[in-house]
């Protein structure tokens, strides 16, 4: 079971998971994020990679819930070109990862998945608190104590989050050597309307400065570029 | 921020939330459950008690996200008059309290609640494994590293479980010591299309034998009867 946002992390996260040989199960929130251009890139890197199943739940944090006060969800401007000053940003996403990890254990529970591959690493773990490793076992005691598949066999949920402790750069020089097509992928908070990235939020700066390190070429498009 | 189901034990865990005082907002999810009735219940006692905010939250287990293989969501027989036996019955929907409190947990931290409260309990505890103390702290201590409101302050959240010892009878004699109207709770697992109760299911067995315990007479409505 892997979660797949559509962005460079979980893509390579996806390609990680294939080359340890796992079959691989996507699952994809839509959570009313602004950035909607992240969903059809889910979709596209999970045709690419043959997963055996490619889903999309979604969740009212936004419009019928109203829970998400996030630039990412809601009508606050994306901050641009930010100084990292080791405060969670306005993007963050309230409980986000957690929410995800539950409805990704339930669905891993049904169809007998004991592995659940999250893309949480190092570089988010500055400004995210459930970007962090705590976060990460924290949620997989949680999961061996909350389900009928753990407590009274035939397995034990292991969270995998390969990623947590690479920076950008080895992230894109993992992924490149296992053959994932960045192109497929979408990190931008703010794209235009035909989906080109910002250049200059959270997300396309570690974005570059990743591909940079990594002596590599972005393949995606950008604005005014 | 109080899990509100419309049951017997989530109307008696609000009571003692606004009994200790707490102003309380309450939260239902619609996860497709076959007993509607339940969120109705929920409705009404969200309104007699007076909270600061009843939302219901609609969740895609069943339909759309297809991850409820669970008699209270699909098309299984509900068992009737079954024997406890220490296994986890078909009614078990996967991963339901994880799911329920991680979007819990997004909500209060939204609005700056840090109680939360669920009303799972020992009867309950013989067959779901989210229903476990060891499950409660274990989300509790995931909720303090998992937001930013507890990662960098203002607070720390507690999970709130007052009923998790209580019998069936005690939590109906606390209940009605505190003058909450059982005749607005809901608890029947398969209903008539008039929402009268089966009699037979295990969530009516526990209610009936609850109110006998308690020495009281349940004001719910039974089908033939």
């Amino acid at each position: 079971m892997v979660l797949l946002s559509g962005g460079l992390d979980s893509a390579t996260l996806l390609a990680i998971a294939q080359d340890s040989g796992f079959g691989c199960h996507a699952l994809s929130f839509d959570y009313g994020q602004r950035h909607r251009f992240e969903l059809a890139a889910a979709g596209r890197l999970a045709k690419a990679t043959a997963v055996a199943e490619h889903r999309i739940v979604k969740i009212d944090l936004s419009a019928a819930g109203g829970f998400g006060r996030s630039a990412l969800t809601d009508q606050i401007d994306v901050p641009k070109d930010r100084r990292q000053d080791g405060r969670v940003p306005v993007t963050y996403v309230p409980a986000r990862n957690t929410i995800f990890l539950s409805l990704a254990l339930g669905y891993a529970e049904v169809i007998g998945a004991f592995d659940i591959f999250i893309g949480v690493n190092a570089v988010d773990y500055s400004g995210y608190p459930d970007c962090r490793a705590e976060f990460v076992e924290a949620f997989e005691k949680l999961a061996n104590l909350a389900t009928a598949a753990a407590a009274e066999g035939p397995g034990r949920f292991t969270i995998h989050a390969p990623l947590i402790n690479m920076t950008k750069g080895e992230i894109i020089r993992t992924g490149l050597a296992l053959g994932v097509d960045y192109s497929l992928t979408h990190s931008c908070y703010d794209p235009d309307p035909h989906g080109a990235a910002c250049g200059h939020c959270d997300s396309c700066r570690l974005r570059l400065a990743g591909f940079k390190a990594a002596g590599a070429e972005d393949p995606i498009r950008y604005q005014n570029t």
